[in-house]
Formats: C-alpha cells, sequence, structure tokens
C-alpha cells in the first residue's frame, strides 16, 4: 500500500478502505508513514471529510494500534462518560458515584487539564492522599466491588491518536468532525468502555462554537459508538458560562460534595442528573431516562451517591472525610472579590476567559509539565440574566501566591454588563440518541 | 509570522499576503517551515486555489530564495522558450539558432530529463565533445556574439521550488495550477529570461491531459507573466502522439539538424515556427506573428538556421561537423521494426508509453542518477491517421544491449490499430496571449 494512493483517494473526495485506514492509523502510531505525507492526508480529510463508515473504521484502527483494555472482570457493562471539555464542569465526580450507587459499573480512564478547561485527574489528586495512579488489576476489583473507579490512562492507549493530535495541532487539522470523532472514541473504546455517554459543549468556552457543528459532532460520534458496538448516547449542553459555580481543582471537589449532599444545585447538579439518566440506559442498568432519573434522583436525597464518592476516594487512598467537612480539602490564602464597575444585567460570559483566569491562578497548565495549585481557582457569584449594583462582586477569586492580577483582568474582559437585560441561554441544547436528535 | 496562520487562512480560502508567501517560500527554502506543516498548506492551496496576485507573489518570492542570473550583458532582451515536457519534442534544437539567426538572443538554462520525457541538455550531449557545463560569464559572452546558448543551471536558481517540488512529488500536490504555474516560472524568471515563451502540452502525454486544464495552465502563466514585467507567450499543442518522428537524444538531434537543413518537415517543424515566432514578438525583435514566421522561414530556406546550431555547438565545444553529416552522431548497433500485427488505421497513440519506451532501451532515466546511453531511441514510421497493411513497420527501436523486449511491448501497448479511421487530432489548440485565448 502507498500513502499517496491514500491521499489522492482523498483528494478527490472517495472513501478509503477499512485495509487503507489500518495503514494509516499504523503508520502514524508506528511512525512508518513521514509526518508530511500524514499532514497532507489530514488535510485532505478537513475538506473532504469521512463517511461514517470510515470514521468508525479510523476509530477501530487506531483503537487497535495499541492497549485495549480488558473489563470483562468488573462484573457488567462497563459505563465510561466524557466531556468535550468545559469550565467548572466537574459532572465526573457528581455523576459517577451517583450512577454507580444506582448500579451502574462506572470504570473511567480520565485525562488531565490543559488550556482553559480543568481534568478530572487534577480534581481527584487535589483530595488530600487521593490517588489516581492505580494499577490495572486494582481498577478492575475497585470497580467490581464499589461500582466505581476513576483513574489515569496506565495502559498505551490509542498511540495513533497521540501522533495524529500531535500533527493536528500544528497542521490546522484540530477543526475537522472525523478526526475529533476518531480521536474521542478511540481513546474511550480502547479504555474499555461497553457504554459511552458524552456531553458534548457549545459556546464560546466549547470546542465546537456553534449549536449546529456541536449536535453534528454528537450525532457522528453516537453513530460511530453504534457502527462500533458501543451503546453512545450524548447531550449537547451549554458552554456559554462555566456551568458549575466553582472553578478550580478543590474548589470544583467542593461543589461536587455540596450537591451530592444536597447543599447545592444549579446547572452542574442538572446536567449531572441528565448525563446520569443516561449513563444507566446506556449500560442497560435502567430503562428508560425518565425511570433512571427517578432512581438518581432517590441516590441523591437518600445520600447514597455521597456515600459512594466516600467509598471511591477511600478506595483510592484519599482523606473520605472531606465528603463530611470541605474545609479539609486545600483552601487559598487569599478570597478577592471581583466587583462590577457599573450597575446593569450580566448580559454575557466568555467561559474560555474565565477558565484562562482560573488558570493564570494556578489551577491549570500552560504546558504539560506545569505543576498545579490544588487550592486556587474562582467562584462565580452571578450568572448570565443576573441583575447586579455597582460594587457587587462578580467573581471571588481564591488566590495563592500568584496571577490575582492578570485573572481579575481576565474576569473583567470575560463578563459583559450591559443596561438592557438579555435572554439567558439555554442549559440544554439536544439530545442525540441513535434513533435521533430531540431538541430543547 | 505564524505558519499555522497561513494555513488557516489558506483553509478558509481567503488569499495570503505578499509578506505570507515571502516568509512561506523562505521557510520551504532554509528548511525553517516543518515539511508537514508545508504539507498541509500544499493541500490547502489544491483545494482553494490561488489568485494570479498570490501566484505572482509566490513566484517571486521563490526566485528570491536563491541567485537570479544577471543577463544584462548579453545585449538585449533575453528570450528563453520552455515546453511543458513532452516525447519526441526537440523543438529547443531547431527553434533556438532559428532565433537566433533572426536576431533574437535566445539564453536558455535547461534541464535534464526525468521519467517518459527528454531533457534538452542530454540531447546536446549527445553530440560528440559538446558541454552544457559553461560558466556564467561564458555563456553571456557566448549569448552575446553568437545569439544562442543552451546550458545547464550552474547557478542555485529557486531553492524554494526545489524543496517544495520534491514534497509535492510525495504529497499529492503534483496538480495543483498555481504550485505548477509558480514552479515553472520561478525557475524562468530565476535564470534571468527577459521574455517567456512557453508550449503547454495537453493529451495523454502531458502534464495536463484535458485541454481546458491546459489552456487555464497557459493562462496562468501568461497572466503571472505579465504581472511580473515578462512579456508571456504561451501556445498550447497536442501529445496525443509523439511530436517528431525521433525520439532519443541523438535521434532528436538528428531529426532537428534534418528541419534546420530543409530535409525534414511535420509536426515538430511547424510547432517549431510557431514558438519561433512566438518567441521573436516576446522579446521585441518582430512587430507580429507574421513578419516573425517570415523571416523565420527565410533563415530556414537560407541556411542560417543551420548555421546559428553549428556556432553553438562550435562554441559549446562539440563537433559542428553533424551538422553537415548525422552520421557522426552516435549510433545504435541494432534497428528492431516493431511490425503491425494487423492492417487498419492508426486511431490512438500513448505518448508517455512510447516516452517509456525510449527510456527503456536506456535513452531516458528512472531516477537522476541514471547513465543515459545516447544512441538508443525509436523512430515512429507511423502516424496517427495512417492507413497501414499487416507487417508495416509502425516503429523502429535503435537499441544497442538493453530493454529490446519491454520496449517493443511497450510500443505494442501504445499504438492503437482499428479497422475505422479516426479523425486526427489537432497539432495546435491555441494560442495564449495576455490579450486573451485563440482557439483552433
Amino acid at each position: 500500500m502507498n500513502v499517496v494512493d491514500l491521499i489522492e483517494k482523498k483528494k478527490h473526495g472517495q472513501a478509503l478502505s477499512h485495509e487503507e485506514l489500518v495503514y494509516f492509523a499504523q503508520g502514524a502510531a508506528k511512525g512508518t508513514i513521514p509526518d508530511y505525507q500524514l499532514a497532507a492526508l489530514l488535510m485532505a480529510v478537513w475538506f473532504n471529510g469521512m463517511t461514517p463508515e470510515e470514521t468508525r473504521d479510523l476509530t477501530l484502527a487506531m483503537v487497535h494500534t495499541g492497549d485495549v483494555a480488558d473489563l470483562s472482570g468488573i462484573g457488567g457493562i462497563g459505563v465510561d462518560k466524557h466531556s468535550t471539555g468545559g469550565v467548572g464542569d466537574t459532572t465526573t465526580l457528581v455523576v459517577a458515584p451517583l450512577s454507580a450507587a444506582c448500579g451502574a459499573k462506572v470504570a473511567k480512564m480520565s485525562g488531565r487539564g490543559l488550556g482553559h478547561t480543568g481534568g478530572t485527574l487534577d480534581k481527584i489528586e487535589s483530595i488530600p492522599g487521593a490517588s489516581v495512579d492505580i494499577p490495572m488489576d486494582r481498577f478492575i476489583r475497585q470497580v467490581r466491588e464499589i461500582g466505581v473507579a476513576v483513574i489515569g490512562q496506565t495502559a498505551d492507549l490509542a498511540p495513533a491518536d497521540k501522533a495524529l493530535y500531535a500533527l493536528r495541532d500544528v497542521t490546522g487539522t484540530v477543526d475537522c468532525l472525523p478526526l475529533i470523532v476518531s480521536s474521542i472514541m478511540s481513546k474511550k473504546i480502547a479504555s474499555g468502555a461497553g457504554a459511552i455517554v458524552l456531553d458534548v459543549k457549545t459556546g464560546s468556552g466549547a470546542i465546537m462554537h456553534d449549536l449546529e457543528s456541536s449536535i453534528e459532532l454528537a450525532r457522528a460520534m453516537v453513530e460511530v459508538g453504534r457502527l462500533a458496538d458501543r451503546p453512545t448516547l450524548a447531550l449537547v449542553t451549554g458552554m456559554e458560562q462555566p456551568l458549575g459555580t466553582h472553578v478550580g481543582n478543590a474548589l470544583e471537589v467542593k461543589e461536587a460534595i455540596d450537591i451530592l449532599a444536597g447543599r447545592a444545585g444549579g446547572r452542574l447538579k442538572e446536567v449531572s442528573l441528565r448525563l446520569g439518566a443516561m449513563m444507566l440506559v446506556a449500560c442497560g442498568t435502567a430503562r428508560d431516562e425518565l425511570s433512571a432519573r427517578e432512581a438518581l434522583e432517590k441516590a441523591l436525597a437518600s445520600g447514597a451517591g455521597l456515600e459512594k464518592l466516600r467509598q471511591m476516594i477511600a478506595a483510592q487512598g484519599g482523606d473520605a472525610r472531606v465528603c463530611d467537612d470541605t474545609s479539609l480539602l486545600p483552601q487559598a490564602e487569599r478570597k478577592i472579590p471581583v466587583r462590577a464597575e457599573k450597575a446593569g444585567y450580566v448580559v454575557s460570559m466568555d467561559a474560555a476567559k474565565i477558565g484562562l483566569a482560573s488558570q493564570r491562578l494556578g489551577a491549570g497548565r500552560l504546558s504539560k509539565a506545569d505543576a498545579i495549585d490544588p487550592a486556587v481557582g474562582l467562584v462565580m457569584n452571578v450568572e448570565l440574566g443576573d441583575r447586579i449594583e455597582a460594587g457587587q462582586p462578580l467573581v471571588t477569586l481564591y488566590a495563592n501566591e500568584k496571577g490575582a492580577d492578570e485573572a481579575e483582568a481576565l474576569v473583567r474582559e470575560g463578563i459583559v454588563i450591559d443596561e438592557k437585560p438579555a435572554q439567558p441561554p439555554k442549559l440544554i441544547y439536544a439530545v442525540v440518541r441513535p434513533e435521533g436528535v430531540e431538541r430543547f
């Protein structure tokens, strides 16, 4: 097989065969196809796209360039949840224990944060003692025994994705639907997921800025899941503002605990319950989303969800007392309110800028090697649509030594106040199932 | 400047600025832009094209990545002629001396043959003693004194083209109009041409297989020549069969001499006269193509053209007696007729296969390092439209030790004989001038 033939085919809008996509993925993973030829092919894919079958074949070809986790020992269908990346988006820490409390087997391999979005692993590690570096056999035993575990990638999952992602990043081919789909889905499938629930963000802080592209991405992933025999459902949710009120690692853990303890609600809770219902359906634990939702609300009210989180933290070596006393989480030295300079209505937010403000305080990374500060971040004191007065705090920065000035400037840039109110955006835009798209 | 921004612009169909194209060409020439980013940008150009201004700016940016020949010493406007590559296409050896005999200053830096097309340098070197490795000062003096010189590239002309061409070859981006235009025109301009005449081939043996693409290429090159202040004219000619009857190095020299001596005619002579007339007009030696044609025919009839060739060969160290006795050229050991297996009409030819047959006999190169045999090649005994009888020779192979069987097979594959006659194709399809396209 010759990669120039593949480039020519894709350039002229033809579909690549299963064998050709295996050759491409293997060539990327092993480095046997030079980067310049991969780059030309990626750009041809950017222009001419891929059929659902090509996207499936590429996804599975990428899966098989590395290890595939064997989760047959967990005692059920493992369900995984993936967010395309949001700000103040800690649904995993709410929904993973809550779904497990309803009988799901939540076996999640997660990633670290980069750029303006946080990473679940960093959040868990902000709990004193908690580890995400857990060997495979202990991971499987933990899921079998308590129903939930969230760990870092131990194995060499989908190395083709690693190679292609690095190349896409520097060749203008990140914003390409079949390449995004195969990147996300190959990692989920390689990490052993039997069923997958996706939270596709839309809006300023999201990978897809407009709704139709976000729905298209969700549809493509659900379709690849179906074609690859991994039941997949997707929620399309707004990222016009941070999802939760808390942004930062320990701060987000605190908000998750507050929700599981019944002390907090709002957008993060609602999206978590929606995702949880879809997870219970996707893995076959619930018959439909309505009965799943009832079960989740019961587990929330009874404290069973919080108990699962407590078990998970303990199993992963952490101080589970944080579930009862969030002041045991790392605390920032300074709380700095960023006050409104004028009265009016909060008419728009730039979630990416708010995420970057938290990053500048030390909660996130600029490059992979950066250390993060678990205590810092920010708390949103307002949301879109709120009427505010001059001098009222918009955001409270939780700062240690660095970044407060820069963070304040970013927050001020990111929050727009106007005399006239604007309609707040929707939280849930669509649910995408193999049967079709339900819009809200 | 950041190359990813250039890729994004071109990906979204925007034009690149002069500064951006300089950055791109310099990055390609110096290797400061990695190949994978060049490849992504080339593929984006394949899809979204370039405006005439972008193509001019890229061409001139490529020119200035290397040396630019200073031909101010030749005593006039140097005119260059370029063919996009044909089989049995030795117009240079006819038209360069003939135009010089009419007063033009023909200063030509030429290339070597590769693939199925021959190279002018290889043809000249088949003349005993003749050299194309001539230093710049001697080249300029020769043009000033006798009006014509054809040499190899001595300087480092348009190194960006060398880098980009090598990359295009392996990334499926050869067949891209602005990239072809900038590749050809940058080398012509860097080699000092003041006026340019192009012979754009169309048909099976040509870079562009269909007429409209060939005319489009010709228009784009004429337009870039105009924008770059190098008067440029183009002829679009058929490559449905070899242009001359002789294919191979010494064999093509023989045909050129036969034409200049008035012993041969046909397609090669007609295209040479057309190109010559355009050359005389482009460099300002003649007022119009009609009077130019008259001057050329006079120089042919008087033997002035052959005399110029004699002078050129002598000046380049060759045995000028070949002009009077072509048997002094290298001779192949065997002449092997390839005979028709059935009677009928010659309805189609694959010029590329006939070129490859000659290459297999040793007249051409498979890779740049290959040595060539000056004596071998083939002579066409028939042309499109001819009525032939079974057993009649179609082609005579001029062979030494190697390749005769393979060449015979290629010739048989390349020549189609049918019971019914077919209309022979046109020789001249169009003349492209800055004012417009004249079709025939």
